[in-house]
């Protein structure tokens, strides 16, 4: 067997989400026939995310177990091509060989996403799907203090999916920073994991914020309450973007087998 | 008659162009439905530029005239709400009340347009139809030096497409830049109007300076032929934009009739 890490971009519009499923396409899928149609294996692959319906991706990592050995270039390309001809949105960036001890999931340290927002009166044209649109100006400032309130290891029920499997509703939160470049309202989060919605509630919260609805106490308030009821509305898939996965070099290197990470999926 | 200036931005991809056209949906005609609809009223609207079917706009110049007056926010957001039911990939950026001077193709003194290439391995899947997927590294450097030698007034009867209606090939070209910012090439043109495909020549002639295939001695010698075929091959038209138009303050102002301006169509 010879184990290969890829870094898949997608528009996550025409898909159920990354996980293969009876409802429709999902981008699983979608790699798995280009896989069988390149190489005639019949694979199943894991991703470090498993993103929803609509969820966008730019640096989604996976793993993938072929009895054949390619050089990595060479499967890239024939993949991108099978995903090209199928008329699938997905893109494969770069193809690694990776150790055995390198598992898509269970090796990842850090998990990045980002969550986009437009603010204009006018809807989106060219980025229709692409970002949140909001018709109002935010405080980009208000939300940026309101975010700092989750930054840190909590109990996070409140922004939470009523859906979530994960088994525990602790996370450590390393970073939630919200700037502005012109229309455009950034927020950034990273954590070893996320729980199912939990990026999407967190924007939806902070909107709150930007409109001045929510003070920072009003979302540590509803931090602390524990409760999904307390949490401000959820904001669509279109915004949010998976970016980067971090591994442990010790892993990426193939040195040593798997030290570090974490049992938990990542459902953002 | 109330004249109306509004900036349009618009998806290319689902339309047939700008123009109003027998063979299928086109922006123009998108927004005069979307007129009819908040208004009772059928108008034919003018575009400062007639973009081809695929091409791109954030800045998009129309004038509208109507009988009944409207408060100009009112009139953005009954189009755009009209817009976005019919599910067009267009939206009005902004409304202004114009006199009876201002014509947003006459009265342009100058056009910008930008053209996307975005050079790596893998195809494009989230900017999908939204730039130029060119998967080899291109020089920019050896790009912008290239397009200097096109640059001022010139016969451009090389980078004009055979179904071009201006009367004349000779157009002055105020700006042809070429920068990069990762796997990302912009190219900038700006002229007081372009001829048919003439950007899109440019995008495709320039991509064979970046390969190191001509040098601007070959630039300049095609555009010295004043012959379509010594053109390079027209780039698609995925990757453009139309970015902005400039009219004279003096029009815009309402202060005087049209000073300025041009008879010659914008077509690319």
């Amino acid at each position: 067997m010879h184990r290969y890490r890829m870094i898949v971009e997608y528009d996550g519009a025409p898909y159920v989400g990354w996980q293969r499923q009876d409802n429709g396409p999902s981008v699983q899928g979608a790699i798995e026939k280009a896989i069988f149609s390149a190489s005639g294996e019949t694979v199943s692959i894991r991703g470090a995310g498993r993103t929803d319906s609509g969820v966008h991706a730019m640096g989604q990592v996976i793993h993938a177990d072929l009895a054949r050995e390619w050089a990595p270039f060479k499967l890239q390309n024939a993949l991108n091509a099978h995903l090209k001809l199928a008329g699938e949105r997905v893109a494969i960036l770069e193809v690694l060989a990776a150790n055995e001890f390198f598992d898509a999931r269970f090796s990842a340290e850090r998990r990045h996403y980002l969550y986009r927002i437009i603010t204009r009166r006018a809807p989106l044209a060219i980025e229709a799907g692409k970002a949140w649109w909001v018709p109002k100006a935010l405080d980009h400032e208000a939300m940026h203090a309101a975010a700092q309130t989750l930054v840190g290891k909590h109990d996070f029920s409140t922004f939470r999916s009523a859906h979530c499997q994960a088994n525990s509703p602790i996370r450590t939160l390393d970073r939630l920073d919200v700037t502005r470049s012109g229309e455009l309202i950034e927020i950034r989060a990273t954590a070893q994991s996320f729980l199912h919605n939990q990026i999407r509630s967190f924007a939806g919260t902070l909107k709150l914020a930007g409109e001045g609805k929510w003070t920072p106490e009003d979302v540590r308030a509803a931090l602390d309450a524990r409760d999904r009821k307390a949490c401000g509305p959820v904001a669509p898939p279109d915004g949010l973007y998976f970016m980067q996965v971090d591994y442990p070099a010790i892993i990426v290197d193939r040195r040593k087998p798997m030290e570090a990470g974490n049992d938990d999926d990542d459902l953002s």
